[in-house]
C-alpha cells in the first residue's frame, strides 16, 4: 500500500443526494437497466498513460504533476503499478488500458524494451490476482520515440517497420497473458507531416501489411479478443491516415481486412474530424465494425485533442443510445483516454475526474435506455421510411432501371410532397429523457 | 448577338507585360508545355449555374445581379443560353459544364421539366455547331427544390427517389446528346440534418442501389464519358456522405462500384473536410479514382463553401503537380464552380474572374510541369523510401510475421536512427518554381 | 382569427410528466425562481424574422415553407402579423423582436417603405391592445437589400449611409411608439469580402458617427431602453467590425459611447468567434456593457451561423449563471433568433420549437439559480483569490514597482508553489445541478 | 568555432538561377527597394527558443533534436550562446530575439535565475561586439514553469505576480543591456482553462496593474525601445486576454495605456484567431498600435499553433503591403517565431528553413512595393470612397442627425445604386506582382 492516496476510501455508491465529493451519485454497478447490470454495460476502463505517465506538460509549459514513480526504472515502474491498482480499486474500475511505453521503463534497444516489459507484465499479472479490474485492451506505443517520428508501419525506413513490429508482437503477448479483450492500434505517426516527401501508395501497402500480420498472429496465438483500429484525423501528423470511422473502413475493403478489424472510437476524434460522437458511432455500427469507444471531449473552442473527461450528459447519452441500438458492447467497453487538467495536480484529482466521469456516463446510459424502452424515438424513425415497404419502391430497390423508374414517374404522375423532418419535435423528445 | 457583354473583344493571350485588364498574361492555349497544348492540360470549364443562374442571394441578402435573362421562361432561357455562349467565345472556353435547373425553366411536374429541358437541349446543341466550346460534363440538380430537402436518393420517401432516378435519366440523355464527357453526381442532400431522423443503413442502401442504376443505365446508352461523385462533407446538409475521397473510395468498396465510378474534386470541399487540395487530388490518384476538379477555393477565414475563384499560384501549383503524376486529366478538366462575389455586379466582373483564374491555373501548371521535370523532387522522394529495395525489407513486404520479425530484429539488434524528413528544404526547392 | 395554427390550443405549464406534446414541463411563468417569477427572468422573445419571414432557404436551395402571407402586399403583412400574434398567445410569449423588413412590404424607395411601416406599426399597435405580448426590441434590416450589399454605416457611397439612417431613424420611432425596450444593430455588412478595397480608418470612423447618431435620436426623442449591438465575426461578410464583445468595447472606447451602448450576445455568434456563450456574457459582463441575449445555437459540427433552438441544459445553465451573477435581465431579455430546421415545414413545427427551448431555458435557469444559491461554487472561485487582500499583495496592486518587488521576492526568497485549479471537481459540482 | 555547423559557409545573396541550395535568391541585404536596403525594412530576426531551446518535442512525440548544448549548466548556456551566434553569422542575420529562459540555465529560485541571466547576458553582450547581429526584443518566459500554470500576472497567488514582476524586471534590464529595441509581453498563461474558477475583473487588473508597472519601469530605466504585447486567442490557454488586435486595443484603451504599448502581430496567431495576418496588421495600423511581426504561419488544417516558416509568396506579400503603407518597421521588424518540423534533425535544417523564409519575405517585400508604387491599387480604393468628399457627405460626418438625413433622403429621393466591389479585378491585379 502506497500513501500517495493516502485517506482515500473506495469510492461507493450513493445516491444522487450524496453530500460527498468522493461518491457515486449516478454509477451504481449492479443496478440492473435493460436487463444488464450497468457495469456489464459501460464497462470502464482507466487509462494508463493519461493518469500515470504523463507529467503534465503542454506545447508550452513542463511538467506540473510530481509523481514519486516518474523516471525510467524497474522499481519506479512497480511502484506506478503499485498506484494504478491503488486506484483502480477505490475507483472498483472494472478495466484497464496500456501502452508498454506507460508500464515498462525505456530501453536502449528493442531486447532491452522487451525484458522490461516482459518483468513489469509479470508484476502486473500478479497485482491481477489480488484484484477484480482486468485487461480491456493493451497496445503498442508507437509514437513517442523519436525513431517513429516520420511513422511506424509506413516509415520510410523498412527497420522502423521491423522495429514497430517486433514490439507489437510483444505487446499482443503480453494482452494476451493479462487476459487482455481487445488489441488496440493508434497510428498517431501513420500519416504525414507534408505530401512532398510522402508516397501514399507505398505508405497504405505497408500500412495493410503491417496490420494483416497482426491479424495472423492474434489467430496465431489464439488470442480471442478484436483487433480494433482507433481513427484520428490529425494530430501529432499533419494527416493521419485512420482518419475517421469511414475512412478505414474504406480502408479495411481495400485490403480484404473488413472481417478482422473493429473500431475504437473517441468522441475528441469525432470531433476533430468535424463529426459527432454520435454519427461516428452510428456509422461503425452501419459498417459492421463497431468496436469500444474512449470516452474523452475535446473542448469545442480547442482546435487541438484536449482529451477531457466527459461532463455532458445529452451529448453521452446519445452516444450510448447508439451504442445500446446497436447491441451494446460485446469485447469494447468505455475507456477515458482523458487527462485531468494540468492544473489539477492533486491525487485527489485523477479521483474526482474519473468518478464524476463514470455518473455522466451512467446517467447517459440509463437516459439513452429509458428513450430505447419507451420506444418513439424508433418507433418515428421507422414510419419515416414506411413508404419504402411498398410493392413499386421494393421493386426500384431490387431490380429498377433509370428508364423503367422515368416512364412510371410520366405515366403515374408521380410528383412526390415533402414532409416534416422533426428535428425540434424530436430534439424536444429526447430532452424528455436526460 | 446580345449586348450584355457588348463592346468586349475576345480574350487574348498578351504576355506577362500586358496593361489590359482583359487579356491572358500566362495561359496561352497553344504553348505546349510536357508535349501538350496547354488547352489541352487544363481543359478549362465555365459552370453554368454560378455564372448565369446565381442571383447574388446569400443567408442574409437577396439578389444583387440584375440579369436580363432572370425568370422561368423558354425564351429567358434561350436568352441565357445566348449570353453564356458568348461569355464561352470571349473566353475561348474549351468546355462548360450544367445541371439541368441552370438551363431550362422549372416546370409543374416531371413531364414538363423533361420537355424544357429537351427543348434547350435543342437550343444548346445547335449553339455548340457554331462554337469551340464543348461539354465537359452535366449533371442534375436534386438539391434545390422542396422535394429534395430530404435527401434525394436518400429520401425516406421513394417518390423521391423515383423523381430523382427520372432526372437523372434525362440529364444523361442530355449529356450524350451535347457530346459530354462526364456525367457527375454531387450528393447535397444525401446526408442528413439530424442523426435522430435518420437511418444510415437503409440511406446508403438507396445511395448505392441509385448509383448502380446510373452505371447501368450509362452502359445501357453508350455513354463513354466517366461518371464523377464529387466528394462534399457538410453544407447544406450537417453531414453529407460523399464527405471526401477517402469516404467515397470506402463507399464505393463497399458496394462494388469502385472501377466504374471517379471523383470530381473541388479545392474548397477539401478545405472543408480538413484537407489540402493536394492531399484529395493524391488520394484519389493513389485509389485510382481521379476523374476531375472544381478549382475553386474557399477563403480560409470562412466555414462554409464560398466557392472563389482560385488566387494563389503556390496552392494551384501543388495540386497540378499531383494531376500530372497522376498523369494528368483524361476525360477530366478544370472547372470553375465558381462565384464571383455578389458585389461584382458588372458584366465585366463574370470576365475579369475567369481571366484571373485561367492565368493562375496556366501559372500553376507550368510551374508544375517545370517541378515535374526538373526531377529533384521525385528524386528525393524516392530515395526516401529506397530502404525498402532491400531483400529483408521485401520479404517483409511480401510474407513477414510478427515473430519471424521479432526475431530478426532480436539477432541483428535493429535499432533504427531517425532521418530529417527535409521538410523545409522541400519547400525550398518548390518556391523556387512558383 | 386566421386558420393556420387551428385547433392548437394555448400551450400550458403540465410539470415534467406531461404526455403531450404540446405542453411546458420546465417553463412555469409563475413559478419563483430567486425571489422572482421565471417569467420575469427569462423575458422571452420570439423573432418575426425567421418564424414569419424566412421561406426555409439555404445557399443550395429554394423555399421550403409555404406560408399564405408570403408576398409584399399590406394585406400579406397584417396576415402576418396575425398568425404572428397568433403564435404569441398560444406560447404566452412576453415579447417579441422585429426588424422593419420583417412586417412590411418592401417599398420602392424610402418614402414607400416609411409609408408601409407606418401603417404596419400602428395595426401592430392595435394587436398589442389585445394580447399581453411586449416588443423586447425594434431593429433595422440594414443587411438583406441590395444597397446595402457593401455595407451600411460603413458604405463607400454616402447615400447608402444616408438611406441606413433614415431607416434607423424611422425604425426606432416605430420601436418608441410600440413601447419597445430596446433598440438592437446588427452589422452584418459592416466590414468587408476584401481587405483590397477597404479602408478600416474610414469605415470605422463613419460607424461610430453613425451610431453616436442613434444615441443622439434616441435622447431626442425620450427612448428610455437600452441601445445594444449585436457582435458576430462573419457570416454574411467576411469579417465584420463588431467581431465580439471585446472588439465592440474596443470600439466603444474609442470613440467615447462605452456608457451608451451594451451588447445582445448570441450563443451561435460567440461559437464562431472561438468562445464559449458563457464566455461572452461574463466579459460583457465584466465590461459593464452586457445587455441581452440571443439564445440560439450554432451546430458545433457547421462552420456557419445554423441559428438552431437551444437543446442542451448544460450549457444553456452556464449562460444564466453569468446572467444571475451579473444581477440579471434589465431591458434585456431572452431572444430566440432561432431557425427551425427548412424541413420543419408544418405550423406545429413552428410551435413545438418554441416549447422545446423555453423549457431548456426554463431548466437552465433554475439549475444556475440552485448553483448560485447553494454557494459552493462562488465560495470556491473567491477562496482562490483570497490571496489577494493580503497587505502585500493590496500593495503591489495600488502602486508597486517593478524593482521594489523584485527587491521583496529576493529578501523574502518568494518562490511560490502551485495549487490545483480543480476544474474536474468543479464540473462535478456544476453537474449535481444540471 | 563550434563544429555544430561545421563546413557551412555564411549564406550569400546569388540570385534566382542560383544552383545552390544555401543561397540567397530573392534577399538582397543592400538592394534598395522604396528608397530603403531590403535587410533596413525587414529587419529580421531568429528566434532563440525554437532554434535552439525546442527539443522537437509534440503533444505525442519526446525529443527528437540531440543538440550538444541541451541541459540546464552555464557551460552548456555558453554553448547553446556560440552557436546561435554562428547561426546568426551564417544567414547573416540583423536580429535576434530571447526569453530569459532560452539564454539561462532555469535555477532554483529568483535569485538563482538572476545570477544565471545576468552571468548568460554579459556573454551574450560579448559575443555582440564580434557580431554585427542586433537584438530585436527580449522577453520573459512566464508560461513554461508549472509556476505559471494559472497564469503570471493573472495568477490567484500575488506571490506569482510578484515572482513574474521581479523576473520581468530583470528581462528588461538584460534587454536594455544589450541594447534592445523591443520588450515583449506574450501571455500564453494570461487567460482561463475554465471559467468557473475565474475572476474575469479582477485578473483584468492584475493584468493591467503588471503592463502599468512595465510600463513605469520603461521610463524609469530610460529604455527607449516599445513595449509590445503580442496577442493570441488560444493556447497554450483555453482562452486568452489577448485574443487579437481588436482586444488587446480594446484592453489598452480600458486602462489608458494605448499610447504606451503596440503590437507584436504573428501571423500564426490571426488565424487561430480566425484573421487573415493582412486583417491584424491593417488593423492595428488603424489603431495607431503596429508595432511588429512574428512571420510564421500556421498550417490551415491544423487547428493549433504550428509556428511554420512562411512559405507562400501572395500571402507575405499582402502582409508586408499593410506594413510599407502603415509606413514600414520603426523600432519593430520581421521576427521568425518559428519551429523547423520535428523530423528536421540535421543541423542544415535549421539554416534551409531560415533562408526559405528569408526569401519569401524579400519576393513579397518586392511584390508589395512595386503594387504600392504602381499605385493602381490604393487609387482605386480611394476612388471607391470618393463620394465621401461632397459637402452633404462630409455635412453628415461632422454634425448629422437622424432626423435632419431622413429629411433629406424624402426630399431628395436618395434611393442609391449599387456599384461593384471588383473584388476579382483587385485580386487579379494583385497577383501581377507576386
Ligand atoms: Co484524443
Ligand atoms: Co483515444
Ligand atoms: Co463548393
Ligand atoms: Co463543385
Ligand atoms: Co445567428
Ligand atoms: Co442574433
Ligand atoms: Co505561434
Ligand atoms: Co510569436
Amino acid at each position: 500500500m502506497t500513501d500517495f492516496f493516502k485517506g482515500i476510501a473506495p469510492v461507493r455508491f450513493e445516491g444522487a443526494d450524496s453530500t460527498t465529493d468522493l461518491a457515486f451519485r449516478h454509477y451504481n454497478p449492479d443496478e440492473v437497466v435493460m436487463g444488464k447490470r450497468m457495469q456489464d454495460h459501460l464497462r470502464f476502463a482507466v487509462a494508463y498513460w493519461h493518469s500515470f505517465a504523463w507529467p503534465g506538460t503542454d506545447p508550452f509549459g513542463g511538467p506540473t504533476f510530481e509523481r514519486p514513480w516518474f523516471g525510467e526504472t524497474m522499481d519506479l515502474a512497480r511502484l506506478k503499478a503499485d498506484v494504478a491498482f491503488e486506484l483502480f480499486d477505490i475507483l472498483q474500475a472494472p478495466f484497464f488500458c496500456f501502452h508498454d511505453a506507460d508500464i515498462r521503463p525505456e530501453g536502449a534497444d528493442f531486447a532491452e524494451n522487451t525484458r522490461n516489459l516482459e518483468a513489469i507484465v509479470d508484476y502486473i499479472g500478479e497485482k491481477m490476482q489480488q484484484s477484480r479490474t482486468r485487461l480491456l485492451w493493451g497496445t503498442a506505443n508507437l509514437f513517442s520515440h523519436r525513431r517513429y517520428m516520420a511513422g511506424a508501419a509506413t516509415n520510410p525506413d523498412p527497420d522502423v517497420f521491423a522495429f514497430a513490429a517486433a514490439t507489437v508482437k510483444t505487446c499482443m503477448d503480453a494482452t494476451l497473458k493479462l487476459g487482455g479483450e481487445n488489441y488496440v492500434l493508434w497510428g498517431g505517426r501513420e500519416g504525414y507531416e507534408t505530401l512532398l516527401n510522402t508516397d501514399l501508395s507505398r505508405e497504405a501497402d505497408q500500412m495493410a501489411r503491417f496490420l494483416s500480420m497482426v491479424i495472423d498472429y492474434k489467430h496465431k496465438i489464439g488470442f480471442k479478443g478484436a483487433i480494433l483500429i482507433e481513427p484520428k484525423p490529425q494530430e501529432p501528423s499533419k494527416h493521419q491516415y485512420d482518419y475517421d470511422v469511414a475512412t478505414v473502413y474504406g480502408f479495411l475493403r481495400r485490403y480484404g481486412l473488413e472481417n478482422e478489424v473493429k473500431v475504437n472510437i473517441e468522441q475528441g476524434h469525432a470531433i476533430l474530424a468535424g463529426h459527432s460522437f454520435e454519427h461516428e458511432i452510428a456509422t461503425a455500427a452501419s459498417l459492421g465494425i463497431f468496436g469500444s469507444i474512449d470516452m474523452n471531449r475535446n473542448d469545442y473552442q480547442s482546435g487541438w485533442d484536449t482529451d477531457q473527461f466527459p461532463n455532458n450528459v445529452p451529448e453521452v447519452a446519445l452516444a450510448y443510445y447508439e451504442i445500446l441500438k446497436a447491441g451494446g458492447f460485446t469485447t469494447g467497453g468505455t475507456n477515458f483516454d482523458a487527462k485531468i487538467r494540468r492544473q489539477s495536480i492533486e491525487p485527489e484529482d485523477l479521483i474526482l475526474s474519473h468518478v464524476g466521469a463514470m455518473d455522466i456516463c451512467a446517467r447517459g446510459l440509463k437516459a439513452a435506455a429509458a428513450m430505447l424502452e419507451d420506444g418513439t424515438l424508433e418507433r418515428q424513425r421507422a414510419d419515416r421510411y414506411a413508404g419504402w415497404s411498398a410493392p413499386a419502391a421494393q421493386e426500384m430497390l431490387q431490380g429498377g432501371t433509370l428508364d423503367a423508374i422515368a416512364q412510371r414517374v410520366l405515366s403515374e404522375g408521380i410528383n412526390p410532397k415533402p414532409r416534416s423532418g422533426r428535428q425540434e419535435a424530436l430534439e424536444n423528445l429526447v430532452n424528455r429523457f436526460v
